[in-house]
């Protein structure tokens, strides 16, 4: 699978878009605002520029895309006015896959600058928004033009699967009938996810240091686990119901059981230690600040968005959230035909889950900071 | 009419869309070529940056979006190549109103790196190319960011209808029966087209004057005419079967007399002396070269891309070229049912026009070099 080819969140503004299915990611932004906050005030401690590049990385498009920016002008924006001077230049760059809806983000642009305008009056500083499209698993931005980088529910996301996983790559399925590290799944395939996740961050780190000044700061949260074990529940068993819906189709005739067994998610949940080594090993970074914290599954939020008349139950709301995140892909290789059906499978089955165990994604949050060169 | 909401190229790849239907602009970027080497070259020559700025301002969707700046990139990589030192980094910055299809610019941008890294090979620098959503009679682009800028087929375009047009603000129609500058407009609408495009070129140069370094150069290419006369058919004539093709409509009671009275053309075709004027009046930029070329209506291309199997006549050519760029503003005034029919009778008219006539468009090309602070 080409996942920067592949990967988007769904497009528009329907029943099972991104953008009406985003809350629990909007919550995760929210919760990290206060490492935001210290990051950038640290930022602003040390030099005051008098243009400030800032980049969002993994932007999504929805409420969420201008969430973020808002909240780190907001910050800077009282920041200045405490200080009594005026806000800077502002530099904003949102990146994500060239699969993503940039179309509509550009959109709301002008609902977005009004509201600035109106919220922060004649002393707020110029903002210019750009679009950039690309894998952050690359080079985005030219040297030294960020001093504040931040990514929210994007890192957890691969480059590509594995390569020790490709189904052409391997006799047998080495993961059989699992979509994502299991707790059946043999040593190998923890261990490629494990690689494949220290080759993607590692690439990630040296392409921020080259774009970033020195002194500049960056806050990524992503999904996690606590343990150094991949395969306890809180760290993948959202994947694992996923691959019983997928056998419950397979057990029907819908889906051939070679399809499933030949699907693994371009994803990986990291621990602490896993980004502390991958920083320590790349050398351009100090950590300031390393934790997690804990997401309900329905991100607490007890009524999403949606267009239906009757509520929805728990597992129907995560299954909507799940689906606006990967249907793209899963689409690709199982077909549009089974994605409802699929989906309504996995919504019961996490509802019956979720009546027995109370179930948290955990998301870690790190700040980094540039070192001198 | 907000033409800031309304004004974008027909997006995606059918029939009708500008992709696929821009092959005159095309032949317009490629006729003022010479310019904008000679504009790089003239940058290059004073100072050698490491890290250049560029924007194509109206950069539209479709093969004409990339063109530009494929051409840019080849003009400063050969003169490296000649000079044997490696290509500096280019920032680009490509930027339409927000309505514009950046998704398949963003969609298009892994095949051009790709080609780019193979016709260059390892010298090559790298590219940054971001998307910039925004009218350029605004501010678009952080301060002394940019060293050359471009535009082509696109300031003819005026932010808004001259507001003394707007049928509300007159209470008769002032230019009845017709949707552009005619013989047979009376003077005062002449006047109105003629403020409007002075006020919006000074904004435009303004603007711009803030982004670009001292040094830095623009070449911008657009309609406009030869004579101080804005009636005369060169500068006219295409609007002028417009509005006989609409005037056909409404004698056969298929659109109300009163819309076509009401509606009237963002456009302004200028003459050079205007905009020598605003160049001298806003006071940052020396004029290193203005001129005009012609293109013929139908790009004096033979065979445009269609879908069809019949080859289309010039008339045909001519109409699908003009209903990619201004089916939005139509459609919205005039509804959707009557685009195909429009156009059709407008393809009518232009034929019987061009068995007559050798009609050409004027395109007004000009360089121009920001002075020292």
């Amino acid at each position: 699978m080409e996942v920067m080819k592949v990967l988007h969140m769904n497009k528009g503004d329907g029943e099972t878009s991104y953008a009406n299915n985003s809350a629990v990611q909007g919550k995760i932004i929210t919760t990290a605002k206060p490492v935001i906050e210290e990051a950038i005030l640290g930022i602003l401690c040390e030099t005051f520029p008098e243009s400030i590049g800032i980049a969002d990385l993994g932007c999504s498009s929805g409420p969420n895309s201008l969430l973020v920016i808002s909240e780190i002008i907001d910050i800077i924006h009282a920041k200045c006015l405490n200080l009594g001077r005026p806000s800077p230049e502002f530099r904003v760059s949102l990146n994500d896959l060239p699969g993503n809806d940039f179309n509509s983000i550009f959109d709301s642009l002008t609902a977005f600058f009004k509201k600035q305008k109106q919220e922060k009056g004649i002393g707020f500083g110029r903002c210019y928004i750009s679009g950039v499209a690309g894998s952050f698993y690359d080079r985005l931005f030219p040297d030294k033009s960020l001093h504040f980088v931040h990514s929210s529910s994007s890192l957890h996301w691969l480059s590509q699967v594995p390569p020790a996983l490709e189904s052409n790559a391997t006799p047998a399925a080495l993961n059989k009938g699992k979509i994502y590290i299991s707790k059946s799944s043999p040593q190998c395939v923890l261990d490629a996810y494990s690689l494949q996740f220290q080759n993607n961050f590692l690439i990630f780190l040296k392409s921020r240091a080259a774009e970033m000044v020195a002194g500049g700061r960056m806050v990524l949260s992503l999904m996690g686990r606590r343990s150094i074990d991949p395969t306890t529940e809180e760290s993948c068993y959202q994947w694992e119901l996923l691959a019983q819906a997928l056998m419950s189709l397979v057990t029907e005739r819908l889906i051939e059981e070679e399809k499933l067994d030949s699907f693994n998610a371009p994803y990986y949940a990291p621990c602490p230690e896993e980004l502390k080594m991958a920083i320590q090993k790349e050398g351009s970074f100090i950590i300031d600040r390393l934790g997690h914290f804990e997401i309900d599954w329905d991100g607490g939020v007890e009524e999403l968005t949606n267009t239906t008349l009757l509520p929805l139950s728990r597992g129907q709301r995560v299954a909507k959230t799940v689906r606006a995140v990967v249907e793209s892909m899963f689409e690709l290789h199982f077909g549009k035909a089974m994605m409802d059906l699929l989906f309504a499978r996995y919504a019961e089955m996490v509802d019956d889950y979720l009546s027995k165990n109370r179930a948290k994604y955990i998301n870690l949050v790190i700040s980094i900071i540039k070192k001198d060169n």
